[in-house]
């Protein structure tokens, strides 16, 4: 089976135009196939402000009203995505830029709580696998935004990262899946002030003693149980770590790596 | 050969939500392949408005300067067209919305003028047809936003009549193609102020004969020299007519149909 890389793109670096500029230079060289989901960033929030759209927060998440809806679609579809296609051109690296709504590329329903509504937030059903294979075989770079529908007519704001882990997971049937989360720390750390203290190899069986022994980063569990969910679906590894080191990520010579053995 | 129906809906329809649905479920439902190309519509005026930025006018024309760009962008590629592709797809049509740098789609440069600077406006240089080809085989409807791209990492703001023109061109070799200009007007007409005065056909020698009469409104003729070089490069025909009556404008029933003969 051929090798696809899927590599989510975090908020942080996003807000970082020279960050952003090198990240985008390392990804159009990384060879083979590959994916890029990008999170939001600063940039929507800005723009609401600007605009004078209140951010409304339920149990301190953000919610995602009709405004904001069309905020987060300008600026995660347009601005952020066009961007970044646009310099992956640059670069050499033919990419086209999608939503969840293209090609029906990620097909989700309105996210229903039993006490809170998070407006129009999407949570996935299912991942046209046939498209990004035709894509991928045209040598297409595809650049996915945070934006699905429901085929009813209506946009959803969705989790970068969820989406990452549904492409990765839907793509597994028919390549060898390297899932790649790439932010601003190096990897997953046994301390989390200590950027040296990165776990270079992570397996179900040590990722339990140490969650156990509480000594993972409370903020870093809902990816790492994400990940793991993705490795019993069927994806190759999960590598996690600094944006600035992609090309070592893939190698395996930098960030933690995630094995189901 | 087969045929190709490359539609350029106007910015006026774009603007009123209850028209623009009625025109998606009509282009849902036109058979076969087909492209749409939409404008930008009000909305990008809006929001400059409401986040201050001011509209450059330069001999009556706009001047997309980088804060302009960035609020097109964000309009054009993000809002109109992804509610655009969300709302063709509840009706059944399975549409991909791109822009000029996805898949470097339509390749531009920076309009150069002697004494006016357009800041990033585009003028088309290379329409890829093979992805055209590839996505129209997928049966997939492709959706194109005026906006396009240097290849330098820049976008430029490009106008949707001449995005429409150069598509229908490049198609030309390999379809039969229609380029059908709908807007809010039945057609072209002998009489600006009576909609009943409509054109149903015209051909170069009849075009000369009214443009020396000055019978045809001054504001038609760009997009009807448009519209004639395009039959001349190869396009099978041009219609110009009627949002609301989209497929009688493609049966020949309504509007008119540019041939040359």
């Amino acid at each position: 089976m051929e090798t696809v890389n899927v590599i989510k793109i975090g908020g942080n670096i996003i807000d970082d135009d020279v960050k952003l500029a090198s990240f985008l230079q390392s990804f159009a060289n990384v060879p083979g196939k590959k994916i890029l989901i990008h999170g939001g960033g600063k940039l929507a929030t800005r723009l609401a402000d600007k605009m004078g759209v209140q951010q409304q927060m339920v149990d301190g998440r953000r919610i995602t009203d009709a405004e904001t809806l069309k905020i987060v679609t300008m600026v995660y579809a347009g601005a952020i995505n066009k961007n970044m296609v646009a310099q992956l051109q640059m670069n050499g690296c033919n990419a086209i830029g999608l939503t969840g709504a293209d090609g029906n590329l990620i097909l989700a329903h309105k996210r229903q709580h039993a006490t809170i509504d998070y407006g129009y937030v999407g949570d996935i059903d299912q991942v046209n696998t046939a498209l990004l294979h035709s894509l991928l075989g045209q040598n297409l770079a595809v650049v996915a935004a945070p934006i699905t529908h429901d085929k009813k007519g209506t946009l959803l704001n969705t989790n970068a990262d969820t989406i990452a882990q549904e492409i990765a997971t839907a793509l597994s049937a028919h390549y060898h899946v390297s899932l790649i989360y790439s932010f601003e720390k190096n990897g997953v750390l046994l301390d989390v002030n200590d950027e040296n203290s990165v776990i270079p190899k992570l397996t179900p069986v040590y990722y339990a003693e140490l969650k156990a022994a509480e000594r993972i980063f409370a903020g870093m569990l809902p990816k790492l149980d994400n990940a793991f969910a993705a490795l019993q679906k069927g994806v190759g590894k999960v590598i996690i770590g600094k944006a600035e080191t992609l090309h070592q990520l893939i190698s395996g010579e930098a960030g933690t790596t995630l094995l189901y053995e």
